[in-house]
């Protein structure tokens, strides 16, 4: 069940960049499986990958590429993350790229493969190589929401987000499409994001560009706190809208970029969050009054990650006490908990640290109702603020992910 | 369904001594929600509480009492833990103190009180003050067990432990009762123990004695993470048995009783973990080869705090992917992914980063269907090491934190 979330909104086409989606059998029969996305010769692209120690074959793969030069094709499998494999799994990353370089005429190392699914166990090389012509026997530039559909694994819906600005006279479309749907707590990238641009940019802003957008978008999201040993977020610009080239991380063309690629980031982030395994509830964790970023950030986490505060939610329980229990372990040292104010959306539900006087159960108790909550709080102690979001703990989460191997 | 345990054993009367119990109707009818500890004259006693910033109104006053005077009683109710209660909870705190002091002829300040229930509610005192005469009638050295019935909340099963040593000629008892069993990942305390030891030893040396129990025991066990505004273990020494007064920690005598004391606190520590909600497995991780000893927590706290492999645990899935995952995002700056090993029991898994040559999956499952699981973590980096203790998510564990106020 996702939160509020529906129909794939209209992905505008990019310049520039071509897709293809084929159902190759790699785990399951007849599912959308296997991906293309092509860009045109002179494409910039920018990157970030997940932080954990434990990062599957592709990432390694992908940078090394990406170090080496800029990529004409990237290569998407679901079914399996080619994570814990060891050499022969970097050696079966390397199989398939160079399997698709020979059919699309480019090097090996322009090709960036990137694998989502279960961790351990070995890519079906054959089954993706067999896969390849039927991915590129219906590339088209229009073929976004399909490749949206192939990405999807525990998804229950596909995930897609478009902009058109204008910089200049001149058009400029950011679209893009990601996955989720567990194990997200991305650090510094997310499970599975790829958006692509026709805009005419640096690769110094394009970098800049992707940065800005994943701080406050993939970065800001947490189903479960577990980080993905496969996420990666790819930023394609094809530099073929026509506007002059946006030089530098600065000045008006580049912020209306960023601004419509951060939008698109963000659109894609939260359609993880709603769509999380077992999500009945979409949660905004704003706190402010913080004295620095980093503080607020450590109280938003450890409420969003308490499986007593998701459980309550799932409950529709005010049961603001397990939010207060959550902010007392915050690694904040300076906290005064008697500075502390909580919010449900505009309910005032605790002031200075103790109970509102004006809260009621019932006002508590018609927010929790609400398939989308804010949790507000005010640590009273200085001007920052940070904002994230995240879903609550239901019994699906439990069963999707006993059965998730079955 | 708690894992491994069953009726409680004997627990030996510890001389000086005395416990009663009540059915007060604190939150719910006919049941047992009223324990009053009284200790004789002369008494030394240690505690350690909850680190968590929310903390409840009776660690506060508990703290302030025990910094003025030796306590004479303690009290204990479950059903409210008046906590995020403010200062009416402070005051009602007090007023429960007084009315037991008064009751048995001693100062207010002589008094600890502990809560634990439901948070941000204030405590029914009149309920509570009614209840009393029924504990002080029943006051006996024999009722040990009826206290740790007296303590449950979500708990299925009472926790009690008690060892009997030698010192010198002399035998030495510590019998203590302990509850959980949500909200568990202690931080220098646990949700509510009391331990008690009729052995002669000084304040410094009980201290010492306390911190180095907890340490081995309560402060190594988490079921979700979440530490609890009321966290509190208490060690009670009545100095009755006869022993020379053990006035050091050093020496024969206070390491044969610090071992007793450990073996109590690991029992009951353990048994919150078997009793955790909705628990189906008891799980030990123990991660060694680190560099230091708090590398080797981080690693396990990661472990047993990720909710996908608590979920694969309940699914008797042995899927080592997820705790790979775990590990690789674990604080831990030096990390080598290449050096480190993972075994489920005796079956290793993975070996230098890789999945272990020898390994099948039916030895993993073999492993995984049994109802206690060590996981060991070799982290290959250096000589430290650290053992804590978990449970898996169950389903059961989404439906009592959901329904837990309904």
């Amino acid at each position: 069940m996702a939160v509020g979330l529906h129909d794939l909104p209209t992905l505008h086409p990019v310049t520039g960049v071509r897709l293809g989606t084929a159902a190759a059998g790699i785990r399951k029969k007849d599912r959308r499986d296997l991906v293309v996305i092509e860009c045109a010769a002179g494409t910039r692209t920018a990157a970030t990958f997940t932080k954990n120690r434990f990062c599957a074959a592709p990432v390694t793969v992908a940078r090394e590429h990406l170090a080496q030069t800029a990529p004409r094709a990237l290569l998407i499998n679901t079914g399996f993350a080619n994570a814990g494999t060891g050499t022969p799994g970097l050696q079966d990353a390397r199989t398939c790229c160079a399997a698709l370089a020979r059919q699309i005429g480019c090097a090996d190392s322009e090709v960036l493969p990137f694998s989502t699914g279960v961790i351990g166990e070995r890519l079906p090389v054959d089954r993706i190589v067999a896969g390849l012509p039927a991915c590129l026997a219906h590339l088209g530039e229009g073929r976004w929401e399909e490749a949206a559909h192939g990405l999807m694994t525990t998804d229950t819906l596909p995930k897609g987000s478009s902009r058109q600005v204008r910089i200049g006279a001149h058009t400029v479309t950011v679209t893009g499409i990601a996955k989720g749907a567990g194990m997200i707590r991305p650090d510094m990238a997310t499970m599975l994001a790829f958006v692509a641009t026709d805009a005419a940019i640096s690769q110094k802003a394009l970098q800049a560009c992707i940065a800005e957008a994943v701080a406050k978008s993939f970065n800001r999201i947490t189903v479960d706190g577990d980080t993905s040993t496969n996420d990666a977020c790819v930023l394609l610009a094809t530099g073929m809208a026509g506007n002059t080239i946006i030089d530098a991380p600065q000045g008006d063309a580049y912020t209306v970029l960023a601004a419509a690629v951060t939008d698109v980031f963000t659109e894609l982030a939260q359609a993880i969050v709603r769509d999380a395994e077992g999500a009945t509830k979409f949660i905004t964790v704003e706190v402010r009054g913080g004295e620095s970023e980093s503080d607020c950030l450590d109280v938003a986490y450890t409420i969003a990650h308490s499986p007593l505060v998701k459980t309550a939610f799932f409950a529709s329980d005010p049961n603001w006490g397990r939010i207060l229990a959550a902010i007392g372990r915050a690694p904040v040292a300076s906290l005064d908990v008697n500075a502390v104010s909580v919010y449900l959306n505009e309910v005032r539900v605790v002031h200075n640290g103790a109970l509102a006087t004006d809260y009621t159960e019932a006002k508590g108790l018609a927010v929790m109702r609400l398939p989308e909550i804010v949790i507000g709080v005010d640590l009273g102690a200085g001007s920052s603020s940070a904002r994230i979001w995240t879903s609550d703990l239901s019994h699906d989460y439990v069963r999707i992910n006993a059965e998730y191997r079955s």
